[in-house]
């Protein structure tokens, strides 16, 4: 008898960029985006410290998925963008992504990354990395002159850059782990992962 | 009258990872590979320190390019994969990836990555960085795995991975610039090439 195939992990996400770098390491997920109101808990939550409110952003994303599916192995993950003490919204629009870029021009920023395990509700693995960025400085005409190259996919990332495209243009240096940039510490999920049997090859 | 279109830096090296790092930070090159006798090189200049050596590899390579097109500006890379005081050599075969991923396991290695660019066999610029990246315990049947899945592919890098993909399996962490571990001095270089005008966009 053939044993029953597994069913993939949910990824409690609608970030395409998220489930690229899991599909890159051989993970296949299924998304569900989750109806968390990340608004009103970042309001609740606020007094919190980074890496403290990115674990629990992911893991209310990663709950209400897992109530619906509790056999499931269900991934949340969140990141917040931090200057100074000020917390950076991911830009509404293209006025707001110039003004952040603006902001950000000739200093540094961190990105502080979470993802949350969870079956049935229970928290079976939580993590954060945190990466830090230093962006040249951007007159006015270069930040027009991104944003019109990049296109509204400025809007689809906290800090309103692609370091992965045309931002790497924006930056002088960055120090810590591509993954966190990009939205998920990685590197300890799949050793998570593994302990779960996925992907089976690399177990 | 239009001005004549600049013609595209020359990008001395084979690498399809090296040319799609430039054309995603928006930096399309023209690639023509050198002929430069590496392995002698190598032999030859084996007592220099890793920066020192990877930098004259990179030169010598965009030296013999740059000779037969004097006008054009020519950028040459190397890498070079040290650990404990060995250098590897990228795998000829995939006998000998399984052998050097045995090599790596469990243990720390560094990537020391360098570039140079050339007008008229002139250095304008040449620069180095230097990425330490720990492997996870592998054992014989994980190797065996992970080199079926990434396949020939494993032949391309100097350290028979893959970060960008499956290879993001076999570490435990990454410390340093991505762009360093996938085989340019990215942000450096591209502060270079802005100063040259290249691309118009960024400047």
């Amino acid at each position: 008898m053939t044993p029953p195939r597994a069913e993939p992990p949910i990824l409690a996400s609608a970030s395409t960029v998220r489930a690229r770098l899991l599909a890159a390491a051989g993970i296949e997920v299924q998304q569900m985006p989750s109806g968390a109101d990340e608004e009103a808990l970042k309001a609740e939550l606020g007094g919190l410290d980074d890496e403290s409110l990115a674990l629990a952003l992911a893991e209310a994303k990663a709950m209400t998925v897992s109530a619906a599916h509790p056999g499931r192995l269900v991934l949340g993950a969140d990141q917040l963008l931090v200057m100074g003490g000020r917390r950076f919204d991911k830009p509404r629009d293209i006025g707001e992504a110039a003004a952040h870029l603006a902001a950000f021009s000739g200093r540094k920023h961190q990105l502080v990354t979470a993802a949350v395990a969870l079956r049935g509700g229970t928290v079976l693995w939580r993590g954060a990395e945190r990466a830090r960025l230093a962006v040249r400085p951007l007159t006015p005409a270069s930040i027009d002159a991104y944003l019109a190259i990049v296109g509204p996919a400025a809007l689809d990332s906290v800090g309103a850059y692609q370091l992965e495209g045309p931002g790497a243009q924006l930056f002088e240096r960055v120090e810590g782990d591509f993954f966190t940039v990009l939205g998920l510490p990685l590197l300890p999920l799949l050793e998570f992962l593994r302990g779960e049997g996925v992907p089976a090859w690399a177990c």
